[in-house]
């Protein structure tokens, strides 16, 4: 059922035929992972990358005082990873997390790694999720510097107004960098 | 001699033979770029990529004091462009700027893509900057949510020593997200 969602998206997106869908999917594994599970915890070298078939994960840090911040959240049809620990192979700063039960394809990395070398779409497919990313990380960089919590959160709706939507509010004014009063008080204003 | 630089660069790095390095290279034109002077402004759409054959690079964006904030900092050898707006072609947020006199490689973003999807090890290029830029955001952003400034200088001095022996206090402390003051205390500090 999830490996016929991945199959579905490379053919939608890549026009990739099954033959070749067939041999990449045997290297995904089925994974359930119950709300707020976690994959990976800071310190950990990523092991995997995950596909969301259904459901929700995030990335976070734990600043000093021991709160969690969310840097990165994705939605269904994304790959998601501590990518910075996954490509370096060294301890990853931030934790993975399913913000809701999900449905995920995992892979390892280096079976990963293998399958870019060997299938120029899925080198394809990886490179425009690392662009994907970058915008993100773009996004995010800016979000930070330049803009009010006010701009953060109208901005947020209009990119992901999935998060705003499915999200406990905690999770949203972790990644807005503000505290839940703060957020309930911009919601309240719309 | 610059083009020479990014054949050599693409020996070393790619084991990539001459005859295709040349067509490739045909691609790129020299560029000299003056210390201080703008590639890119905010707002416009990034229609090229640099490679930094001699000197500095950064990326910046303007908060809403007018104050510049320094995203992204690059030396020689490396691919430089605002890539989110360069990836999307939509309106940058933020700015190019040399800091230093340099000698470039610019490309054109529609040649830069179909050199991506003409040659392998363009591709692999490619994606192992964007794996670079990745590892860097997530940094940045950890650097900023969960590091004191104290930190955040140590980890400079780490990871972009010569940023700071070769950049005016000025743009370190705007890169650190600190005032010029706060940089000599942690300077004189060490």
């Amino acid at each position: 059922m999830s490996l016929e969602q991945l199959r579905q998206f490379l053919l939608d997106s890549y026009s990739l035929p099954k033959e070749e869908s067939d041999l990449m999917l045997s290297n995904f594994r089925l994974f359930e992972a119950k709300k707020n599970s976690q994959l990976l915890d800071c310190g950990a070298v990523c092991q995997y990358a995950y596909f969301i078939c259904k459901g929700c994960l995030r990335t976070y840090f734990i600043d000093e005082k021991g709160e969690e911040k969310t840097r990165y959240i994705a939605f269904e049809n994304s790959f998601v990873s501590a990518f910075a620990s996954f490509i370096t192979q060294t301890p990853s700063a931030e934790c993975v997390q399913a913000l809701e039960h999900s449905q995920l394809l995992k892979i390892k990395q280096a079976d990963f790694y293998q399958l870019v070398d060997t299938y120029p779409t899925f080198a394809k497919l990886y490179r425009q999720s690392l662009e994907q990313a970058q915008v993100f990380a773009t996004w995010r960089i800016e979000s930070m510097i330049s803009m009010t919590a006010k701009e953060r959160y109208e901005n947020l709706l209009e990119r992901m107004p999935q998060a705003v939507l499915r999200l406990p509010n905690k999770h949203i004014a972790s990644f807005l960098g503000i505290t839940q009063e703060s957020l309930s008080r911009l919601k309240a204003r719309k």
